[in-house]
């Protein structure tokens, strides 16, 4: 059965929103589709950091209503060889190129990815450079008005998927994780999502970040006093590093891709 | 005689437009009240700025319909026991934190605050750390889809009020203010409500601002040479200190807060 | 016959998104026409930045259904006795002060300009410092809803046009072009239309960009190696100079504004 259309597109990209990319692509959407509405997730996803991004949808999409069409555009393979897809997982779509951006759909259970082969969904003259106006978002806005899924084209045999975003076990106390995002107050959200730990609630443990080792999870940003790191489990579901009315990124000199460690003892 | 909603929901906040806050929010609203739609007014308040949100709501909410929901997440107390507001006043609904930033509303004769306590209207599973999400957006879905804002909760008795904004007088002659705010073009924006003066038009005056005195208002930007320094009625309807072509908070040395003087002869 | 409105205004200002701005346009859109949707195109042209905005409004108007109104303010003599126009050409209509940002529509063949004289259509208190809110909005809101163009004013005699963007021939084998924009991704588009020049393709020639000269069209970024300036035929239709993964502006040391000379053998 396919899943009944929200009729909203969402739109993830590197695009950001000096230059006319993004408003063209919602001139696309509102041509082929009227009805459709578009909602912004981000256009400032750093150029070509499909780490950013994946972090980025799996945060979002669940928020949004059944039937949703997310399109996510970090392409800088654009206009080579590399497909684009198709994903219906989750009871919502996914638009995007065969590159990673879409692992997070991807590792649903009931994923089903498919490629664009449909040249008649796309726009006439196709550029090589801007598949977000001529392949994406002409697909995005057709799959929002209800075309099924089917119609783009085959089943993607082998689409790829980014599966080093999870904490590795280094040891029998020991988990080895990273930096999954920086968000713009600093926080730095890691890939330790909570419900995977139950033991923090029971046993000892450090998050290791930095020069700084966390052993307390704290309520809220407001629990530590200015200026001191604290631990929290966070909106994403993951722990995060704040700092009270600070920036923990710079105060810790920890970036996107840093290593953070936990010991449960 | 509740307001009649006009369907739409305004959003203010520091979240900034690259993470996944302000589109997770839009998501939980469509999931909630699919027709209503959202306006953004800014999501760069700089992070905790309480004073450039109040007067970015103050600036804006008005040129939207009556009925509409104006939603404020500035909100570094999150997660602590700072209660959550809905204010109605002047025919439109208000959203928010009770810290301050919805002092604008608050001071409107007809106002009424009511503490948000009906948690079947918030997510069921409510982080300590993204209210924005868990409780301003559904809240202000259902206020957009015509909930009465009496179910949110009772009376609040002592709502957080900022009065501090308007000019003090410190002489017979002369009034102390601020900028209030300082816009992209570096324009400076002064708390003298023009209409607070009328004096302005029949007596001599003089504005200082910086190493600056300014003893006229001039029609508009371009009345200036060049770098020339201008006074002007802004469209904000408060004194507003221009270059032409240029930018007054760099060439005067002037930022949010600082000081200006006003003398009337 | 006057072209059926689509129902959607688009946005194109210096405006930035950190200030209330925008959202009071949309505030005053919402207000006077509730149906009516607003796409943003850009608000990040810099201030004053006339030649980005042609380039900007010149790239996306095409891709929006028939009948949407364009706004654009860049509007540094806002409050002069410069006019406020619409143009009506290509079945879209466009919104915005006569200093030249309209002039892609205006160089269309049907164009027909109109002076706004109409106050009627304006907002009653008409500040000398924002026709974003008081003129191009409503009138923008009311010609979306259905206003015909001819009930603002009078023909328009003698709008300004800027046609000084296109290449100029400088001899028998040589066009003297510059960088019509640069993009996010530091890509250089150049004002040569690529449709303009089919000897391209079947004749050697070069493209002098800085201490560059490129003989080559190639078919995407990932067409060069890393770090490797390549020419392509845009998705703007003009020619542009990009580097695989890297910041062709920089590495060039070009800017918008900078000359490029084409050389056909």
């Amino acid at each position: 059965m396919p899943v009944k259309r929200s009729g909203i597109v969402t739109l993830l990209t590197d695009f950001g929103t000096a230059d006319h990319f993004v408003g063209v692509m919602k001139g696309v959407i509102a041509s082929i589709a009227p009805r459709v509405r578009v909602v912004d997730i981000s256009h400032e996803v750093p150029p070509y950091g499909a780490r950013a991004a994946r972090f980025l949808l799996g945060q979002s999409w669940k928020w949004f209503p059944e039937g949703t069409v997310h399109v996510v555009v970090i392409d800088p393979g654009v206009g080579t060889s590399r497909n684009a897809l198709v994903v219906e997982a989750g009871a919502h779509l996914f638009v995007g190129p065969d590159n990673g951006v879409l692992s997070e759909p991807l590792q649903i259970k009931d994923a089903r990815a498919r490629t664009i082969t449909n040249r008649k969904l796309c726009m006439k003259e196709m550029s090589q450079t801007f598949h977000g106006r001529d392949v994406f978002a002409p697909v995005a806005a057709r799959l929002a008005a209800g075309l099924p899924a089917a119609r783009v084209g085959p089943a993607a045999a082998d689409a790829m998927m980014v599966t080093t975003d999870a904490p590795v076990r280094t040891g029998k106390r020991y988990w080895q994780g990273e930096v999954a995002y920086v968000d713009r107050f600093g926080n730095l959200i890691t890939n330790f999502a909570v419900r995977d730990f139950p033991e923090l609630k029971t046993r000892p443990f450090a998050l290791r970040a930095g020069f700084e080792a966390l052993t307390e999870l704290k309520e809220n940003y407001a629990a530590g006093a200015p200026g001191e790191p604290v631990l929290l489990a966070g909106s994403s579901g993951c722990l995060e590093v704040a700092v009270n009315q600070g920036d923990a990124a710079r105060q810790l000199g920890l970036a996107l891709g840093s290593p953070v460690e936990l010991e449960i003892r």
